[in-house]
């Protein structure tokens, strides 16, 4: 069922829902799913209605024609989504298969309602399983020295590609300050700790060494600090004393692509909005 | 702070919420909180508000007539409760200490928003520990031959403190039916399974016969159909071949009092609301 | 690092572990990992070593004729096992791709310690999945009317390709109770509940019937009795009011999957130990 | 039924296992309960056996002199236990009641298997709930300035009380470095946060700050550096945009009195081995 996606914040006040449920109202909009938050500490209101789009009277460009007198009104910052028009997602990974496997295997299957133009990655490993699923592998390699002209090739392939958001499936490299800010709030990345434990290398070293009796993932948006940008999504499993760094690694790759692939859905049924770092998930 | 909550059910149609909340909007009404839930399957639409009592014009008695047109207009069930007016909670229990403890513990710290006008056991094992949060107790035996006897009291006391509604603290009593019809959706269990597994007596025995590998808890609320009512909330606990029936008993406890705590709360806070033996809880 | 693993079961007295582990000392054994388990209510004892193959002067054959004198001694039921033989899993699958895809992932990124001699189906949809990883692929239909030269082929296959253990990723056909007898304790299933509630069909339907707050899955050893095996593993996941039963079948999906995957990965490993309709799982 | 325990940890090497089991076989030892484990990565071995005490023919004293020469060869660090002496544990809280609540009644309802000499306060709120357990309790201010006569008075009950362990059931001050010398592995803590995140004051507030989507509580020894002692137990939540502070010091009261009382519980059950600022914890 096609469905029209209106994300909403503003600055809380009285009259809100009102107005946007009247507006919906007015053009007989059929609400299949409708979400409020007020966050109390900051005065912001978020909301998000998910609307069928065959219940409308208009088309996207329509619907934000109609809708902007009363952004304006609220000083909303606002986006209108199409859930006929596909995001384009480009998977980016390093060696790892799992978030991979697991993110093809569910776009493969129906479960992921995106388009995936293409995979870079820094190594060829994985080429053959990309190519089964017919997309695109671009080798991109990322030498010491040279990492400039590797990520200006990323740069032009993200750009060819079109993309809508690119989705770090374990590429275990920094990405340039100017791409995170080309795409600030569309690259997911997935870290292998629960943050804001164990920031960078070897979290499941880090772990063992410090005896704790849970690991974690977290799925985030990237920004130029590293670790550090808004949580999106986490999950921990328990370990124990019997559990070396190669058992964390393997149990530890079940909570990643299970949470990568939760927070990878969230963002592109346009459930995640971020305000001052954190973010509100309308799950 | 003081709220008016307002809570409906009625089929859906377009135009539900923008009435709603137009309604809140004209008399200025400030929502501290708001979810909705359309049911697709039975055609019905839950809808639950949180509003502020001072930014409203009218006391609960002026809301509800103000509010009945629409509620005609679209065939609502509903109500609104003003979160001043405490709601009247009857504990009963047995001889098993840790769900009253748990609950007794979470009102006496502020954590409960009730009041308590006494516990009612077929024990007189917790007298003293009730006595304690300064709540009186009643010690109703029920004898094999005499129950009839011994719900009259029930069913007596329970009027005589105006409760508004009934928790079964591990009661491990079947309670008559007219009871259960004259407080249906107000009497709230605690079964000590993951229902619909194991139901009736001695259900952790029953588990360990079976081999499961979770054990859980189940509050619901009681119809006269043993277990089988609307389920409000459940939790599970992993279990291995170490644990014994004792084991899995101590283990169970902490189970069900977390469930049987958060369903209390979900009540309440008028979170609940039932619709063909099921729940929505907007929690 | 090859190991050998010693599985034991039998009555329990004292001095068998004082016996088990003297043989291993004598011969120099090292043990890496040791588990024991005294079931008091039926009087068993249960034990698993792991023994690294090369401190010990006797290769799989030796160390069963030196041990066969204590297990005499003290009626053990028991194996050992050569973690360099690896055991020959077959897969059995129907549409639905998620079980059968991560088991192949976990296998081809050598998670799984196994050999795939081939993957049999009652659809084609899967062929070619199967045929990247390298794995013959048997398509055998099973048409009602026709079932027995159906399951004649299956055993047929099983029994050519030599298979240590069957492993249901979602087959949804019954097994002829012969297949079941032969296979006793070394067919593996993945039910799509809970177990035991919502044994049979449509188990997403039950559930949303009863109005359940979480769903489950369960890996069990199939008998002839349907759902009824010993249970090897569970696992559940949180729903509510919002989910449909298509969410839920989304949901229970990443349970179903995580919850075979290590009830195989038990199993392989020599970490289940069947008495009673019960299991003991040294993980 | 009342066991010995007995406890070691020492180099890993062959034989180990065989003498300890044949000590315990040769004076007909039943045992109830074995648990080991071999760290690879520091080459220590760990143990912990619970025999019966009537199928010995010795005493404490006599257990620990027959056994001396075994520990002595294999250079061992062990303890051995009887399950009749119950472990003194002194109980240390400041204003809030939630995990001093569920300690006493574990205790006072059997659960928990020591005595509870008494409860030290640095605030009176508490008095009277301690006193209904017929428990005493020191009401001891600590005062800026004045600190170091508060916790020599805090030393001297301790002291006086003969306590076997400290339990800071949400103390709020930091112990002087001599009392957690005197009393090291001895004093358990239970942290509001999932550590190593959010060590130090109000971790609730720093965990809404960075927007996490899970809170947890630790439980962990104290040692003289804050929040750093070897973790024994821990435990999660989960939270979303929904919950303010308040909410999040709701939900982590539940799971901070789970997880100190999971611990408290290995402790006295001497399940919980210590080795390089990490534990090994025989649950």
């Amino acid at each position: 069922m096609r469905t029209f996606r209106l994300i909403i914040a503003c600055p809380d006040r009285v009259g809100i829902v009102a107005k946007v449920s009247n507006f919906l109202a007015t053009y007989n909009g059929w609400i299949t799913e409708a979400s409020h938050h007020s966050d109390t500490q900051s005065g912001w209101f978020f909301m998000r209605h998910e609307i069928r789009a065959d219940s409308l009277p208009f088309d996207l460009e329509g619907f934000k024609q109609a809708f902007s007198p009363i952004a304006r009104e609220f000083s909303m910052q606002w986006w209108v989504s199409d859930s006929a028009q596909r995001k384009k997602l480009i998977l980016m990974a390093s060696r790892e298969s799992h978030c991979l496997a697991d993110l093809l295997h569910r776009w493969h299957s129906g479960e992921l309602d995106c388009d995936i133009p293409c995979v870079i990655s820094n190594h060829d490993d994985l080429h053959s399983m990309v190519a089964w699923h017919g997309i695109p592998y671009f080798y991109v390699p990322v030498v010491a020295g040279c990492k400039e002209d590797a990520f200006n090739r990323v740069t032009q392939l993200v750009r060819e590609h079109d993309a809508d958001c690119i989705v770090l499936a374990r590429y275990m490299q920094i990405l340039p300050s100017a791409l995170c800010q080309e795409f600030a709030e569309r690259i997911l990345n997935i870290h292998h700790s629960f943050l804001p434990s164990f920031v960078g290398a070897k979290p499941y070293h880090q772990a063992a060494q410090r005896g704790v009796k849970l690991i974690g993932a977290t799925c985030h948006y990237v920004t130029e600090e590293l670790d550090a940008g808004p949580i999106i999504e986490q999950d921990v499993v328990r370990i124990s004393h019997r559990d070396s760094v190669e058992d964390m690694v393997r149990l530890g790759k079940d909570v990643e692509k299970m949470v990568l692939s939760r927070g990878v859905r969230y963002h592109l049924e346009d459930r995640v909005l971020v305000h001052s770092n954190k973010t509100v998930v309308f799950d």
